[in-house]
């Protein structure tokens, strides 16, 4: 049975509030074992959640605040739009990028593909 | 190689186009042979142009709206979450779906994917 519509929600919120205040231990929790993450969708795909774990520790020291745009759920996976400030000590890169995740029949992320590219940041 | 995100977004724009005011031999002409359309994610995919001209035939007798709200290129990809509405002669059904597209190398569909649910639909 996949997860509900509302269960897929649920998890994108508390992803996004872990990006913005969790640690990459934290966030890579989400994810399956065997999880793949795609960010950006082009790029070479990270699996497992060793490789996951390094993607989100980079994050980890900045100071990042997030806010769900729009969210579409169905399936057991769901789409929403974002939006990211990351502030890199050099600047502040900002970026509304739109993700697709699919979860397993626990709710842990099993794909996660973010669809953004270097046009769309900006920096403050 | 991939189409540019110029291209992908140009595609889309294009195809949100068509399922206003084209025929839908005309929108499955933007689909590869043998794409794959899958609406809403969790449904059964339909495979190949013949069974998604099916699709897109049941809309060519109402009047439609699209607009496109936003959208994200990447790696010969775009998602993007728009607006359409359908005169189905017994009412306006107003949905907000997110969809991916992900295109060959001329730029034809090789697979589209649409989160959305019976509750994000309304009727006016």
């Amino acid at each position: 049975m996949p997860i509900t519509n509302e269960q897929a929600e649920a998890n994108v919120r508390r992803y996004l509030e872990l990006v913005a205040t969790g640690t990459a231990a934290e966030i890579v929790a989400l994810y399956a074992p065997d999880g793949v993450l795609e960010d950006p969708v082009g790029s070479e795909p990270l699996v497992g959640r060793e490789a996951i774990q390094g993607f989100y520790a980079t994050l980890e020291p900045m100071k990042v605040t997030t806010e769900l745009l729009a969210i579409r759920a169905s399936g057991g996976e769901a789409a929403f739009h974002f939006h990211i400030e990351t502030d890199t000590g050099a600047g502040v890169a900002v970026l509304d990028p739109m993700e697709m995740m699919a979860f397993d029949e626990d709710g842990l992320i099993r794909s996660m593909r973010a669809w953004w590219n270097d046009g769309d940041m900006t920096f403050g």
